[in-house]
């Protein structure tokens, strides 16, 4: 059972490995499937992963067997597990609970080497709804404060599974980044009596530099402070505080200026490794619903973080904005 | 000249190149010197970096030539520039400023290979010594709100040059990680009175089971919620918000238990990359001199950071602290 503590200065959480066998060189948390020789995410290998807890299949084929588009199955080494109360208490000044949550993997196509944005339209929507799904289902278990969904694809992004796919983690803990967030967007509400993200997309469509595409319901823009070279934010044009209010056009809207962003990237930068994270409100976020607003991160890992970074949260981004968003909108995203 | 963005959700601050010179392909922002050939930290190439802004070498011996112990240089493709005024101003809703700061190169030794680790304990001394020197100098500075030192050994950990140098980042901002930090000391400081680092040491030299090592004025130990395998903090016995108030023979003691604390993590780890931040108060720092504790963070790079701990600022960490310092105790650091 894992553990998961904060840190009593910045209120940080981590979760940490309570089993005592790991050895000091062995260093790699399971975030996803062991590979061993056949890849568990492609048709044939489900009896390699858990049981499946959702699949987008043709009517009338068993669960756990081929013939899926979309599969979405519990993490068989998860960094949280599912069972059990929190068992919040104290340690002396320090706060502890028991690692409870859920860690699953959406596996977006059973095509073992297509990647997200090589997917066509259809599918990436398909991939979406997932999780869309998902979140919708982790919701209801009180004890979940956040549903976090990211990707990591590539060995420098973190990936540890060629495979195209996406994690989900329920946290019973709004982590940092999400409270500092939210925290940002009251200060700007609290001043201005708007949303920081209204006011970004309006001031970023009058500008237009740092767009890097639109369509009827969604931006994609770099952002003015971004952190990383080609940094690049999807948000909907709309006020939406949570992704999971998202109706069924948006989706395919969504999905389509997802797939062609990345695609741009792909051109841009030959394929390059990269994390997204969707920011969302919090499951009990009703009370974000007016300073919140949901977007995706898209974050391309071409540059070393190092102890500038590490020290500060102080960024050196060699690619201005302007440019990225220049040379992304230049290339054909088909 | 670079630019200073802030976010303006989370007031993040990021140096943005305006240069539009950089490729897509060309993200390596020289964080320090080039290599070139020749390696610009040895004896006999003063010439290939700027003039010297301090060196400890024997009396009589002319700046900029050989001879010396610890040499300290402007970097010469630096993230910040010193001359010149900050320009404040507001672009719509964001805020920028000019790149404006010090950015500058501590070489550790004259000794090519040596790490800071394998150092006679009078130079590491020296080193130390250096980092006061400049500081103090830098405060003077009316412009610079915050003194960065950090070290980035090994390419893992960002280094882009072998021979060992710390670097020391002057800003006009004082930085997200530093100000958060502030705040959480304060907050612990207004319910109890106390300095929370106060606390941690004294809870942790009570239980023992994450110390590392310690003497007379320094405590090395794990954190309880370590984001890193083997995260280890050094922290002064005595409260003490500055660095810069650090006696003569403290320097030495501190010196000697930052060696021994690295030795160690070479044989346990068997010399991994690693980044070191000293944390210490802002410029102006008399306000925190109740609530701020200043240490060295040293964060082995031994895991990929993801999606995951992008996203959330959560982080997963499979080797216990408590194990981490039961291994490095374990361990001869002579």
């Amino acid at each position: 059972m894992h553990e998961i503590r904060r840190d009593p200065i910045l209120g940080r959480w981590v979760i940490i490995a309570s089993e005592r066998s790991n050895r000091p060189t062995d260093f790699t948390i399971n975030r996803e499937q062991p590979a061993g020789g056949v890849c568990p995410f492609c048709y044939g290998c489900e009896a390699h992963t858990p049981p499946e807890v959702l699949a987008f299949r043709d009517a009338g084929r068993p669960p756990n067997s081929p013939g899926w588009k979309v599969r979405v199955v519990p993490n068989k080494y998860p960094a949280l597990r599912i069972e059990g109360d929190l068992g919040r208490r104290a340690v002396g000044i320090y706060d502890t609970m028991k690692a409870i949550g859920a860690h699953e993997v959406v596996i977006e196509s059973p095509e073992h080497r297509a990647q997200l944005a090589d997917l066509p339209p259809e599918q990436v929507t398909l991939v979406l709804d997932a999780y869309l799904q998902r979140m919708l289902d982790l919701k209801r278990d009180p004890r979940f404060r956040y549903i976090l969904v990211f990707k990591n694809q590539g060995a420098d992004a973190g990936a540890t599974l060629e495979h195209a796919h996406t994690q989900i983690i329920a946290t019973p803990v709004v982590p940092k980044r999400v409270s500092e967030e939210i925290d940002g967007c009251r200060r700007h509400f609290h001043l201005h009596e708007r949303c920081v993200f209204c006011d970004i997309l309006h001031q970023e469509l009058e500008l237009e530099t740092r767009l890097v595409a639109t369509n009827e319901s969604f931006v994609a823009l770099a952002p003015f402070a971004s952190r990383f070279p080609y940094e690049t934010w999807i948000l909907p044009r709309r006020h939406a505080f949570r992704f999971e209010d998202i109706r069924r056009d948006d989706l395919q809207l969504l999905s389509a200026l997802l797939r062609s962003t990345l695609r741009r990237l792909d051109r841009v930068l030959d394929r390059p490794p990269f994390n997204y994270v969707l920011h969302t409100s919090p499951c009990d976020g009703e009370d974000v619903a007016e300073v919140f607003h949901w977007h995706l991160e898209i974050m391309p890992k071409l540059t070393k973080v190092a102890g500038f970074e590490w020290g500060s949260d102080f960024y050196i981004n060699p690619t201005p904005p302007e440019l990225a968003a220049e040379m992304l909108r230049g290339v054909q995203a088909g």
